[in-house]
């Protein structure tokens, strides 16, 4: 026998572990549901969009006739970003997230490869290792493998409290935690909520202000579904639509230095695999710190000429929005439908904006694990699981409504039904 | 006066600072010299081919044409690379990296976005903190950077012997440093080298080969300038070429252990803005690991689909590499006519390969940051300096003979000379 392979690291034998919610998706993606392999997984664990496929071939069609190929492209750019994306981020940011009347400054935007790029770098960035990051629970499963996995950014949670069918800040809890845990440098906001569809009402975006401001703590801003509003009686607005209209000169002031907003092309503009994501801070601290680590995470230049003429065309951004939300409103309608005729095995909490539905299953006899394990094995349909989202209840899920057409969604959900009445 | 903002954490402060060599860089890209703007740096400091743009752009926008848009890009693909890419590469080096018979595995590459995160990703599996890669000096000044910034892999270096107008590996250095420091994890070979352009002899390789099988070590091979071979008398192979073609099994089967090849698109294909560089290697423990973390370095899929469609006309890329070489041999060649007409102030190496060369002004009895503060503030040229690839040596300076026109090449290199001349 030989001897052994020279050994890698540590970290590096750590890397090869996937992350237990994970699995499941690699093994949608190997064997994925289609006509013609009726046998594959039917994967509503992912939140990937593809109801405006339309409007995005004709739209990237239309810019391509126009810039078929640029040699400005070829050699290296701007790190961080083209001035011309951030100019239309600029635009962007002032008209769709922070709804104020002012221009923005294109210096205050980064472009990353990707918004998990965006979140490992700003925890880093933010944190030095073992100190922590405070949110809401159930939140997003891969944000534990964005930031802890290379970057040993810890996240401590307070669950979200369920209440008449709404689900609220527990600011008790949040200023407990932020007393007794001294390495808590930052408060990690995901608005609208993932996986819950929560919309943050403006009096917990302004509670979670206030004690950023007490305890002089960073507050970032995932505000990747903005877009994605469900809900017609409510609006989403950034959490810098507040701090640009704060009236109290003092309180704008030290706003500025602690707010940080993360945007991306993928979700509600449908495009993961672009990989597009925007940073937008006035704390130049954080500026400075993730421009200089940008080489890491470019954009291919290729995709930023395509983008950034894709985000120069106000009318085309205002249709698309437009027509995201009625057809993301019509299907989550059909889906909520559906669910109310099924309320013997599923409860739900509507969602106020985003592409799925967070569910429970009534049958909660049986371990939840086992329960996934049927509706995967037996069913043919991966759901992502609330014990991933770090969910205090159980049994509950989270389905993306926008990854494939209604017939195949009912599909779905007809044999979830089936797996839950067994 | 206001508290002061939040506090960023340690790292964040360190990214801040941007390495020395950059700071050059920077300069020039914000005031670069054209025509119109003659006050501005001539840069030849960055390495960056543009012989080629008339192929790329005929080439690009023929793929263009045909595929315009692909609604199958606007998802998450295959973390790690999309199949057709990896077909595509494993027959691209089997022809002209590892020049072998027998077909390569597509399973053996994994596709990252840039070479940068591929060297900075492979060195943290490779070494954990504060342990160490080993290579010549001089050296690519961005390698510690790339391996030390985030992940605190360090470099240990062996200068090489420049001797009859070439250079050297000195192995008893080698042979020592690996004895003594016990915390060496990995060889890294940059085959082309960089800044020096050598091609390293087989007697070199295999002697680096044995060095890694006695002290168990990884080798890591950088051979992102393998197509551009500016020695008719010589020809690139691949470390792996070495490998497959060993005689010896039981050798051969431990070298597939630790030896990776880091290819690019960058360099020999004038694309460092794409963002596309490949892994190869058959340790299953790297692969795994860098499989696992490449959703932090995800190429972009509309860019992927364009250069899996590129990487796979064999016809074409044939011309390409035939066409750059005769290109680059024509720049050299001019470029060393006239440093050689000017050999009372400049010496220089001649560069087996690459884009670059690397000379070293007569002019040595002022201090060499003088001599480049007066190159660049005086002359508005821009150099990479030796001290920043670690040579040992003072006065050295590497300059890239394929980001300009020869008009242009001329303008800056007789600005030099009346800087050194001075």
């Amino acid at each position: 026998t030989l001897p052994p392979s020279p050994p890698i690291s540590h970290r590096g034998l750590a890397y090869s572990q996937p992350s237990e919610f994970i699995k499941p998706i690699f093994k949608c993606w190997q064997n994925p549901y289609s006509k013609q392999n009726p046998q594959g997984y039917i994967n509503l664990g992912v939140a990937e969009s593809v109801l405006n496929k339309d409007l995005l071939v004709q739209k990237i069609a239309d810019i391509r006739k126009e810039h078929l190929v640029d040699s400005n492209t070829f050699g290296y750019g701007d790190f961080g970003g083209s001035l011309k994306m951030k100019q239309a981020m600029s635009a962007f940011f002032q008209r769709h997230m922070l709804k104020v009347d002012h221009e923005l400054n294109p210096d205050h935007f980064l472009v990353y490869a990707g918004t998990n790029t965006v979140l490992e770098t700003i925890g880093a960035v933010i944190c030095n290792e073992d100190e922590y990051l405070l949110l809401d629970s159930p939140y997003y499963h891969a944000l534990p493998m964005d930031f802890a996995r290379r970057f040993d950014v810890l996240l401590e949670s307070v669950p979200l409290v369920l209440k008449d069918g709404q689900y609220h800040v527990d600011f008790e809890t949040f200023r407990t935690l932020l007393t007794e845990n001294k390495k808590i440098r930052g408060i990690l906001l995901v608005n609208p909520h993932n996986p819950t569809g929560k919309l943050y009402t403006e009096r917990e975006i302004q509670g979670l202000l206030d004690l950023c401001l007490e305890f002089n703590v960073h507050l970032i801003s995932d505000e990747v579904y903005a877009q994605s509003v469900l809900d017609p009686s409510k609006e989403f607005k950034s959490v810098y639509h507040y701090v640009c209209t704060e009236k109290d000169a003092e309180r704008a002031k030290r706003l500025e230095g602690l707010v940080s907003i993360i945007y991306s092309a993928s979700k509600d503009w449908g495009l993961n695999g672009f990989r597009l994501a925007f940073l937008y801070t006035r704390n130049q601290q954080i500026l400075a710190s993730m421009q200089s680590v940008a080489d890491m995470n470019l954009v291919s230049r290729d995709t930023m000429l395509l983008m950034e003429n894709f985000y120069s065309d106000e009318e085309f951004l205002q249709k698309f929005i437009k027509t995201n939300q009625e057809r993301l409103r019509k299907m989550a309608a059909k889906l909520m439908a559906f669910l109310d005729e099924h309320s013997d095995v599923i409860e739900y909490v509507k969602p106020d904006a985003g592409m799925f539905v967070y569910f429970r299953t009534k049958k909660r006899d049986i371990d939840q694990v086992k329960v996934f394990d049927s509706i995967m094995d037996e069913g043919r349909v991966m759901l992502a699981q609330g014990r991933f989202f770090q969910d205090v209840n159980t049994h509950w899920y989270r389905c993306c409504f926008a990854s494939m057409e209604w017939e195949d969604l009912e599909l779905a959900f007809n044999r979830v039904i089936k797996a839950l009445q067994k």
